[in-house]
């Protein structure tokens, strides 16, 4: 026996041509791979291609495709062959598809469901009051449970009657008759334990859970922080909701993390893949950020224009604008970077503004230092005096620790607030730290060149 | 009886004062939590903790230090009881503290280990041969398997025999006597199964198997991909080697998005957290990237001073030259983000470059249109005449598009030639963005103003 791989090619081919003979070689595809067909099929061969599949596998099929694919495929193949698909689903799959048709295919959806199976659309309508991004919203009803009182070995048969549905079987929950949860066993204890000893004294206490309100980001942070492949979802009372597997999670982080790099490039966040995103929905999530930033840059010209005097007597000062205000957005957006980084992962909290602030400090004096040192070098080589090179090194060292204050407090101001730190963006950022910048290198200029009386006037 | 959860606080006065009392609550402990706690404590005092605790649960406490803190217990434990210790922890874990250890503590290690459990030394051997971000580095060799010929009842022996050191329960992987894998059992068919049939009459043959050279970021992307809890690792010739689970995974997906964004923002990437990362090493994480940056914008100086003659002649130029630079840099950075992102997430492919080139010219032509259109509005109330107001516009158009151009293909250049598209970062487009821009602002100043004879000298 080999483990037939089809490639896609062949695999397409077979789809449009013979379904009916798809059947014989299931046993060898796994259904990710005939999803990713289907969704390159027109509409109604994709429909027949489903219907000539058996039932189970259709619907493991049917959950792997996206959004767009399974609504126009439901009103492709009906109400009524869509709910029979529907029934086979996981839980939480079969609710976000719900979640996802326009009432007018939800509707009668539901009810055939009813009709089908009440106890599926009983689950269906309890996992849809949760938001999509909370961990009611991640979590599945198809989990294992067993009551305390049962003998290992009747809990045995009761994990066997169980396990045609069940999305896991990472763990079996212990759960008592007011639905409260009392622990878990891991399939090792059941198999290990003595048969005749009662659940409650071989089942294990140390249960994490998470409150089905909790946001995905810190449902993901929890499953990670204990290396767990199933979280419990268990509700002020104790009662457990649901359960939560590490594959929906990797999804989660995926998408939570395309969000923060997003924003962080000032764009609002894309739902869709580079190419599946049309064009005029790129200049809706570019357009606004881009106008603020460019509005918010006007205070630059207003800056320069407020020192019109100082440029006008040493015009060579406008040369070495670009080169020190961008130093100091360099280190604005590295500072942020660290701290959205480390606030998105828990390193970081709000209340610790004060070490960030000093931490920042420290390495903006030292890196200011380096730069400024450089930057005196450079502008000596072009043929400036002496003060002039102090001018710029003053100015560097003053623009660098403040691109690395700004840029480190912002983020945690902003989350202080209850806004999402990646919002305070890398150019937002260097946007206020242009016009910093700019006052920085002009006052400093005209203090150190014309009200000093070092004498200025390189020869540029 | 109550899910107990003790606080940090009182763990940890619980862990100082008297540890040999914790071994009557470890049931109710997680062992993350007393890891939590141990890092806190003073070295002795962390090591008499680990060492009153039974070996297995102190062993998952292990697994779960830092790096660091694994180091410096196993220094104070001494080899004998190290290695009592790491005979009971997950293979793949232990394959990771050994690889961490100096040389004089690992040898020692590893001959303590041979003595206590060959079986255990020969696999961290193997797995040790695997580079730390390979599928091999990420494998445990804790995973069951039983033979294709034996019953369904044989293979439930084996799998009771087996389930105490299995790390997981997900799959049972089908192997035989050439060690080459032939399908897997999912527990719930062990447990529906007619208890005479063959395991290879009902065994499952799609399996998606990764080989060990796969680097961690695709085996995260497969396992995303196909919803799977466990991937097994099969090299060439077929042979099973190990599995990964998908907890692990979790850790890998977190580290690698660390990477890509402390890359974008021009860092070096860490290898801790923000507090844990000392002001030296800040430095030589930010300076070469930020002096790198900086004798890049070098070049800036050295444009501005090519259009010496322009800025004399027509001095309020340099009032809009950092907000028109800023908007080319802004939207290069919008346009980098999405790419990066989508190289990252496997959206978008080297072989796309046209495609993502016409679709960022695109882009570039709308959202400059509306920046000129802004900015011509900007000026001409500051007081310029139009044909600065024309300037103005015909500058943010062309400084946008290359922006939008420029942030787009240069990740995609840098994939191309191997490198990693993360480190073409916002700041480094930025600087090359503003170059470029300043050359199109002064060249069509110079063109426009000067030389078409349109008429200047706003009066701003």
């Amino acid at each position: 026996m080999q483990l037939a791989r089809l490639i896609g090619p062949e695999l397409k081919a077979l789809l449009e041509e013979s379904p009916a003979e798809l059947r014989e070689l299931l046993d060898d595809i796994h259904p990710e791979d005939v999803a990713d067909v289907i969704e390159e099929l027109d509409r109604d061969r994709a429909a027949k291609v489903l219907e000539n599949l058996p039932t189970e596998y259709a619907a493991q099929v049917f959950e792997r495709l996206e959004e767009g694919v399974q609504e126009s495929l439901a009103e492709a193949m009906g109400v009524d062959v869509a709910a029979e698909l529907a029934v086979e689903m996981d839980t939480d799959d079969l609710a976000d598809f719900v979640d996802d048709l326009p009432p007018e295919m939800s509707l009668p959806l539901i009810k055939r469901l009813e009709e089908l199976d009440a106890d599926v659309a009983t689950e269906v309508r309890e996992l849809r009051q949760w938001p999509d991004t909370s961990a009611g919203g991640l979590m599945t009803t198809d989990y294992m449970w067993v009551e305390p009182g049962l003998t290992v070995q009747g809990a045995m048969e009761e994990i066997r009657r169980q396990a045609v549905d069940a999305e896991t079987l990472d763990a079996i929950y212990v759960v008592d008759t007011d639905d409260l949860v009392k622990g878990y066993l891991r399939i090792r204890d059941v198999l290990l334990a003595d048969p005749m000893a009662k659940v409650e004294e071989v089942m294990r206490l140390n249960l994490i859970s998470v409150p089905p309100e909790m946001d995905q980001e810190d449902v993901a942070r929890t499953l990670g922080k204990y290396d767990m492949n199933t979280l419990p979802v268990v509700d002020e009372r104790g009662e457990i909701l649901g359960v939560i597997t590490s594959d929906d999670i990797l999804d989660v982080m995926a998408e939570e993390q395309s969000e923060d790099v997003h924003k962080m490039g000032a764009i609002d966040p894309l739902s869709e893949g580079y190419f599946d995103t049309s064009l005029l929905t790129f200049v809706k999530k570019r357009a606004p950020w881009l106008l603020v930033l460019f509005i918010g840059g006007f205070f630059t010209a207003t800056a320069i224009q407020h020192f019109d005097g100082v440029l006008a007597t040493i015009a060579h000062l406008s040369f070495y604008l670009p080169m020190l205000i961008s130093a100091g957005g360099n280190s604005g957006s590295q500072s942020s970077t660290l701290i959205i980084r480390g606030l998105a992962v828990g390193d970081i909290q709000t209340k610790d503004w004060w070490r960030v602030l000093s931490r920042e400090l420290a390495q903006g004096l030292i890196l200011g230092g380096a730069l400024g040192a450089v930057g005196a070098a450079r502008v000596t080589m072009a043929g400036e005096n002496p003060t002039f090179a102090l001018l710029v090194a003053a100015t560097l060292i003053s623009i660098v620790v403040m691109g690395c204050v700004v840029g480190g407090m912002m983020p945690i101001l902003l989350n202080r607030v209850g806004l999402d730190p990646a919002t305070s963006s890398t150019p937002f950022i260097a946007t206020l730290v242009d016009v910093l910048g700019i006052m920085i290198y002009l006052s400093l200029a005209r203090w150190l060149l014309l009200e000093s009386g070092m004498g200025a006037f390189g020869t540029s």
